[in-house]
């Protein structure tokens, strides 16, 4: 930008820098997505390729900001997790929230015929919206990927049964909404089973668990991406080291349980080794 | 979402409501468009299909968020003015500047084949950063305007007498930078014209003046929009007159000097009559 | 302070500027001051000698910080108006609620003797509470003298009328409080006019008004504090008068009328000019 | 505060509530010290009574608020540190520094003449500014009293040799300062021991390391302050039975080192057991 006797506007410009060594979520949540979905016939309660395109554009964003060290979507949301000393954009807030929606957005928008090759794309379009959240220590990191699978969890295990009543049992809306009132899991799991026929436990693992999105590596050929050490103390060859096997390792969408341990254990470097 | 033990996370969130009763801009920002303009095959220095996309773009913007009064974009960048009392997401900051992001950037992978019929979109895609700043008074504001007028100015002309150095000059761009370096804007209207008989004043507005968009009324028809009167405050038949005259107030892109009074005087439903 | 590798945990302050050319409140409040003055035998419903300490006091803070161009102080509660463009302390807020909150303490307890010569200032001390707000206009601003002066009202009918009710009409604080429960100013202007013979129109004007402090120059030696004019913008030869007109301004306390214009009207270097 | 149309001005305040579950350093500094210090006749380069005095009033600090789980002093700067989980005044920023600086300003007037009793207070008074930092490992807290240590020796190392030179040496100010310039910490040693027979290892361990103050208990009867349990979480009992043990606990300065793993190790009630 050019110098100008005007510029000084920009001083009302907010340092937003995230807090150091705390993990930044962004999570994304579609814009309106109930009326979008129902505009181009998304089918209930959960359209399979509504939702693997969702997975193949946080891959998208993964591959194109590879701090992102693990990404967890469910329905119409996605979060994305930077390792803790990420110094991506001098951790801006602003600067990475806008990144991930825009480039979240552009792919969604480009890559929707390849997923839904016989409906074309009606305004108004498909947005997102943002935001960034620090997590202090690696338990409460934790507990956040706990909220959101619960949360994937019991939504579905509400829609598989509400869209079961509907669909199947001839309710209205109002009718399964009505039923539906006041059950806990148990119930609905025996609605679905006595009524339906339908085993829970039997239904895709997506929809159960949600698509979780990291990094695997070769066996031996392992390299720490939440580690606690920022790019800047990385010795050239450190990073030489660990960009080659970045480009070896596969960026992987799996439908796995995050709450527990074995999932952290077995990848050290997601998260790191160290219990907080 | 669903209740949870690990609902506390939520609490790590921070409320980012701007401050109230000041006019809001969120400027977004193409990223890496060097690149994607060479890849793309844009003209030099001024890529009228670009610009029109731009404009067309931000238009959509502007009929989704009707409490944006004014908008400006310069090559890859576009200032989106808020009205002062707007109580837009409860002025989250995340929310607005987000769904500013990601609704241009829907547009413009949408809107791209329709003025770039030939070209195919190759990623990486186009994407754009966004942030938003809070100026207190109408004062300022106008001289953030300013602020981006002169530079469209002043980059504009640097940049056409740049590529008529190498266009027509048969210059390196290395060269070019060189026979430019400590020029004044005199310099470079001589150098246009004399070595190739370029007026400069004869460009094309869009490309010397940036395009400005807001909201045309019938006459005698006209609302406020950047008016002191949060939406809260005014009465049902207020607003439902407002409404009534957007609809058929019409969104325009204009060419136009925005440095001095006469746009805004002869429009005062755009920023209010305050003189502060 | 000097150098060291630990130096990093310094990247962890909050950059905390205020939004430039707002107008900064700081109010601080006593804090338990309900206990203190218990503790202290302070006069209900008002003490003149705890007010005229407050006002001392805040005079003091004033001498020292010349970009305060208004205070205003009731009860146990003082705030100060700093000038819309003050680059005091580069308008950190932590720096200057601080310096406000330690200057005023200090004062406080430093000249306690003066005003409570029989009184030993006993632990807990006392102690304030601060906070900074930005008001973006200077209607804004109004309205927040405002505020504070209809509050200073209503409280102290209030109270006048509830120390009456005990202590002439010897009720128990709790028959007080039910006898004013749902009352109306009128209602409480009565029962201190027919119980007590109290006219309150006639009470101190310090008590109903609370106190204001701010500068007054000789005639026509006026100096502007409010304008906006940055001192970093002003030339020597301005900045040399200024000092001058302020050394031989006065700092003084009022109980006056601070909701209408008048007050602002004639005083044009406390607020500016400027009609927002 | 009572009802008046005028409080929407409330909503210009900010929500600064400081990240939860990390640490919440408030460092308090004296403001225009250097001054203060010449016109008081402190002794040079350390004041006993001065510092005895400093170290009194973060006492009296702690003792009100007992969610301060550490403390360290050097010259005219104090550092609190809040338990992690502390959720005093909601983790306000703006109440927790001013509430810490208003406490200590108070206490240092007060408690003055207790340790100056032959020099009477003189204008401008002694006051404090301070801040409040959060950090999120206990790892990078502890380089933070790590960082405050070794400032403290750098500096008195500098300031004995430096005085030595004025006081016995019959340097002035200027050239004792060249002589200074650029020598290491061991130049310094040998200075103060081949000149002027100082061992500087044998100099007072309050001057070498600083003051820190924190809780001891009775053996066995130690309760945890920093633990990651906040109030809330706690039983009824739990927080009867830490109440209990506070009481009986005892708040100490101490000059020793707390730069390495056993003042911690020893006292795990201070900052957890936990290693980030």
């Amino acid at each position: 930008m050019a110098n100008s006797k005007f510029e000084y506007v920009k001083a009302f410009e907010r340092d937003d820098r995230i807090l150091p060594s705390t993990w930044i979520v962004v999570r994304i949540d579609g814009r309106g997505f109930h009326k979008f979905t129902e505009r181009h016939g998304f089918t209930k309660p959960n359209d399979a390729r509504a939702l693997h395109l969702m997975n193949a554009v946080a891959m998208e964003v993964v591959k194109d900001l590879p701090d992102i060290v693990l990404s967890y979507g469910i329905s119409d949301e996605y979060s994305f997790v930077l390792k803790r000393n990420t110094t991506l954009f001098e951790r801006r807030e602003s600067k990475i929230v806008t990144t991930i929606v825009s480039n979240f957005t552009a792919n969604y928008i480009y890559m929707w015929p390849d997923y839904f090759p016989e409906t074309k794309l009606q305004r108004p379009l498909p947005t997102f919206d943002g935001r960034a959240v620090p997590y202090p220590t690696t338990h409460i990191l934790r507990d956040y990927m706990r909220w959101r699978q619960v949360d994937a969890h019991i939504n579905n295990l509400y829609n598989t049964t509400f869209w079961a009543l509907i669909q199947q049992g001839g309710m209205t809306a109002a009718e399964a909404e009505k039923e539906l009132a006041h059950t806990l899991s148990a119930d609905k799991n025996e609605i679905l089973f006595s009524r339906f026929g339908i085993n829970y436990n039997k239904e895709d693992e997506m929809y159960k668990k949600g698509s979780v999105i990291f990094r695997e590596f070769e066996k031996g050929k392992e390299v720490d991406g939440g580690e606690d050490v920022p790019d800047e103390r990385m010795t050239k060859s450190q990073l030489e080291k660990r960009k080659k096997a970045y480009k070896k390792s596969q960026i992987v969408v799996r439908f796995v349980d995050i709450m527990n341990d074995p999932f952290y254990d077995e990848r050290p470097w997601i998260l790191g080794t160290a219990k907080e």
